[in-house]
């Protein structure tokens, strides 16, 4: 259940040494209160009561007085068994004497998963007995004394199973699940991780941490934000998607550099994969171009990247919006693979089928012989003439595969590059390690068209990103004439083919800002005049990003969701199934609120459900 | 404005020498690039235009060409003006010559707070021109460049008086309020301080940083938590009063050692210098005493305290409830001053009257006289033999004035303790300096009573903290018999007289947990079984603490409110001023939320109003 030494490979090199004169620290227990100039690791046991931790003994423990604190794992015959807290596993011995009966007693009639506090020496396992797979494996517990500290009732299954059991049950029981070897490391590198960000962020780089509302004002169009009622008839608070106003306004205020692990919500009603909160490491600086940004997020994930892993390479590649679509039919392009062999004849069917299933779209598969004669039943309604070219646009070789489908720019690179995640899905199925999970493929996605016709209405225009995004410095002048022509200043920041964050440079200029809110985009300003009115006062330059947390330590655990990530997550659709939230709430208490329930019919109730 | 050298002394020591092996961040700007071993300061002109902060040039720049970023000051008779940035002032020479024409327009043109950049030299100020009491006195910059970022408007008023105007006036323009010393100040400190405490507890001691939903059930009794509707019909969120659930199940789950900086949201209405949503250190500890958490946080409170104050010493003293109320008249007492001189007899007066006008309530003054004699109306009600022994209880030495009540025990204590924070507002007055800014008197206040009495029903009983707190081991045994009496394991850190934190050792026992709640309490076990559920299954023994982190930085700042200390606070009425959040919401945006505004009738409104 435990791997070898994971804890302390997660925390080395995060403690460093302190230099500060160490002043001592009072308390009840004096063994740990030194702070010492050579440690790196963090002192586990200080203030408590145990003077270890189970996982943490060694041969070098030989001969000392330990006590420990931790859950019966494992028992056998009533002659040992293995205790375990969140460092690991070490064997305790049940002594057999008759002066130790009630220590006996405790330690062979306590439950599986019950919690016991032991005390005795450190001593080595008999020759041959040995476990190298343990990292304490050299050593056992001579138990002195013991005591039972709570006892665990019958479980609903067996804590070793549990993974396997559905995520329904490991999230109703939530607590159990946490005493995982899994979680305990997702969340402790969840918080290494974050902490060396915090550590580059402000004491390398100067940014200051900053909190910022959660009770704000409904910004316009945001339909997904979560309503709060206040005490004032008819009046609402809403829950932000991001501090986004707000880390503009800090650099109004001359604040230059800003950051905050920022909570989020967004209410997306039923999304697998998606949380109502979520958490975005947060950055703005001002005097900053988009370059500066990119440097200072390619330095931060080295940074902070964990130590088991391999290290990040810097810079990180870069392309462009377009490129990428037409490349990869994506704007998030997986980067780890091509996708140039390996898929059989059998295969094309199936990705026909999923094209047509999908995207009611026709795909037309193109076999390239060794003597280059198209395969396909294309090849009628190209002219041999053109097909050379054609080889040499593609850059096809010999045995190669190619996908041709027609249509809308757009649309037809889109399914293509959904193919491409198809065919590697179908191939990795076959054994072809594709994917390489080891393998972290960051790229920066550039030049982002600024605006996209409204869905609903496509001769108006909506922000492809929001409305403070700055247009690319070449294309400004395209504003007054061609806006669907300008590209941004956005740019997005992609691992492994998932978007892990995305930013821009931001509009400080008030004339420019209105006339994008107000001519080009039909927004009522009114909702944005503070925005507007405090780009007036002396807004400097700035820009900023925002690096989605749960996502992104998700991709670095190659956990399979990110509710793997979250200590205490919500269902698909927005539960918590361990305490049963959302949950009905008397009539009386909505008074304050002054609102009331609208029960819907019956029809639409069914609907709702 | 800028204080000499507050930024480097406010981040000295923060930054320790790195160790690891630097690797090198690719970017644009190498000159910021190379992370020294040596430095302390974090690098504050990274990955920006700017080379150099305007308030960090000192002698030992000159000659160098920098480019800095800014805001104009102050400008005088078009020969030279002052930028400023977050990290102090500099002056900068307006070029004369003729060469120079459009750069002296642009810097004799642009309105004060308009953002510029200049590039040029930093030259000596010429002999006696120098300001010593300008940290940047001894330099000036010799422009050869300058751009105008952004052209401030006229400003509502001048920004060096703006904090003498109105807080609603400064809540309106935030963004401008931030620009003034204080907040800058107040917000970097405090970004600081957290900044150790984190690095304190994670990388010292072993904390994980864990973030617990804020979208949860209510708590039973949670009248002050807000609402937030699902898309469900008739189910509800709630915003939580602190993580209290969560932290201990995560201590069920094996975390061992919890700590997050948590929001934490209560809906008090309209409040003086309360929020509705705060921040809280919220820590949580398996296998832990009292003692433990103390010592804990004596040594997080000494590590992170900022280096421009006296050090903090520990251990910090110690204190019942019931020694508190009956010398301070308070369970926070303000242990900076006693309370023995000073006073005049027409003080007298205005403290009877004090009494008498908030209280209902007669209060006696005794003076001594030299002669030991009392002058006083209740003389006459004390026998002349008590007297002395009366004097001895009291302490009392010749020249004292002595305040006494009569009444129920708590009630008169509470005046008294009033009444002694009435008589140091009175001395502090005439200029007797009782409660020096620059003393920091911690306390813990320990041994509260584990319940109260219901206001509305006396013969019931409340829990004094919340239902999770741990009974005093001394006194389990009258839980079954006079639980009135039973104290409980809960303690409070006190500073200065304000409640900075608090926190108890929890029950981790389920029969105890289910007695107290279903028996004693008489609450719906029900909306609590997930949490008995947990206790049953092996949960640790553990306690916790959370501070209240806008106080802590409030008292340590030296500010008058909370709202000095927050970025962007709301208004005492839970209004976000530059805003105007609360706002209205169109109906069909509540339609997904299955709610309806409850429009007041005319006379209700009016009342709310």
């Amino acid at each position: 259940m435990y791997l070898p030494s994971w804890l302390s490979q997660l925390y080395r090199g995060l403690s460093r040494p302190i230099r500060r004169t160490t002043q001592p620290i009072w308390g009840s227990l004096s063994r740990s209160l030194v702070l010492s100039s050579q440690r790196r690791n963090p002192e586990f046991s200080s203030f408590v009561v145990r003077t270890n931790t189970c996982g943490e003994l060694r041969s070098s423990h030989l001969g000392q007085e330990v006590t420990l604190c931790g859950w019966i794992q494992y028992r056998r015959q009533n002659t040992f068994l293995v205790l375990r807290d969140f460092h690991g596993l070490v064997q305790v011995i049940i002594p057999q004497d008759e002066s130790a009966a009630s220590v006996r007693k405790i330690l062979c009639e306590a439950p599986m998963e019950s919690v016991v506090q032991v005390s005795g020496t450190v001593i080595s396992r008999p020759a041959g007995q040995e476990n190298p797979k343990m990292p304490t494996g050299e050593i056992e517990i001579k138990v002195k004394t013991a005591e039972l500290l709570n006892a665990c009732k019958k479980l609903p299954f067996e804590i070793k199973d549990f993974m396997k059991k559905t995520e329904a049950l490991r999230l109703q029981y939530r607590y159990l699940d946490l005493r995982s070897f899994q979680m305990q490391y997702n969340l402790r590198l969840r918080s290494q991780m974050v902490m060396k960000m915090r550590d580059y962020l402000c004491n390398l780089h100067g940014f200051v941490d900053i909190e910022t509302p959660t009770l704000f004002k409904r910004t316009p169009g945001g339909a997904k934000e979560f309503l709060v009622p206040s005490r004032e008839p008819g009046k609402f608070y809403s829950l932000p998607q991001s501090p986004q106003q707000f880390k503009q306004l800090l650099m109004v205020g001359g604040l230059d550099r800003y950051f905050q692990v920022a909570r989020c919500y967004r209410d997306e009603g039923s999304r697998p994969d998606r949380q109502p909160e979520f958490t975005q490491i947060d950055i703005e600086m001002s005097f900053v171009d988009q370059t500066g940004i990119q440097s200072l997020i390619e330095g931060l994930l080295q940074y902070s990247w964990p130590n088991d892993k391999d290290p990040v390479v810097v810079p990180f590649p870069s392309m462009t919006f377009a490129e990428a679509l037409a490349t990869y039919g994506t704007d998030k392009p997986d980067t780890r693979f091509g996708m140039k062999k390996y898929l059989k004849r059998k295969d094309i069917e199936s990705i026909r089928k999923f094209s047509a299933d999908h995207f009611d779209q026709e795909i037309l598969p193109v076999f390239l012989n060794t003597n280059r004669n198209w395969n396909s039943p294309v090849a009628n309604f190209i002219m041999e003439s053109k097909r050379p070219e054609l080889i040499r646009l593609m850059e096809t070789q010999e045995e190669d595969v190619v996908l041709l489908t027609a249509g809308e720019h757009n649309k037809a690179c889109s399914l293509l590059g959904k193919l491409r995640l198809e065919c590697a899905d179908l191939l990795e199925t076959r054994g072809v390690v594709l994917r390489d999970p080891t393998l972290f493929s960051f790229l920066w996605v550039v030049d982002f068209p600024l605006f996209l016709p409204k869905e609903e209405n496509p001769r108006e225009l909506e922000s492809a990103h929001h409305p403070f995004t700055a247009p690319h410095p070449s294309d400004i002048h395209l504003l007054y004439t061609e806006p669907k022509k300008v590209r941004s200043q956005h740019y997005d920041l992609v691992l492994n083919g998932n978007e892990i964050g995305g930013g821009s440079i931001r509009i400080h200029n008030a004339e420019l800002q209105r006339y994008i809110l107000a001519t080009l985009l039909k927004e009522d300003v009114k909702l944005l005049s503070h925005i507007l009115q405090a780009l007036d006062y002396g807004a400097p330059p700035h820009g900023g990003i925002a690096l989605g947390l749960d996502r992104l330590i998700c991709l670095v655990t190659g956990s399979p969701s990110i509710r793997d990530v979250i200590a205490f997550p919500k269902s698909f659709r927005g539960h918590d199934l361990m305490s049963n939230t959302p949950d009905s709430i008397p009539p009386e208490e909505l008074k304050p609120y002054h609102i009331q329930v609208s029960w819907p019919t019956d029809s639409k109730a069914a609907k709702a459900h």
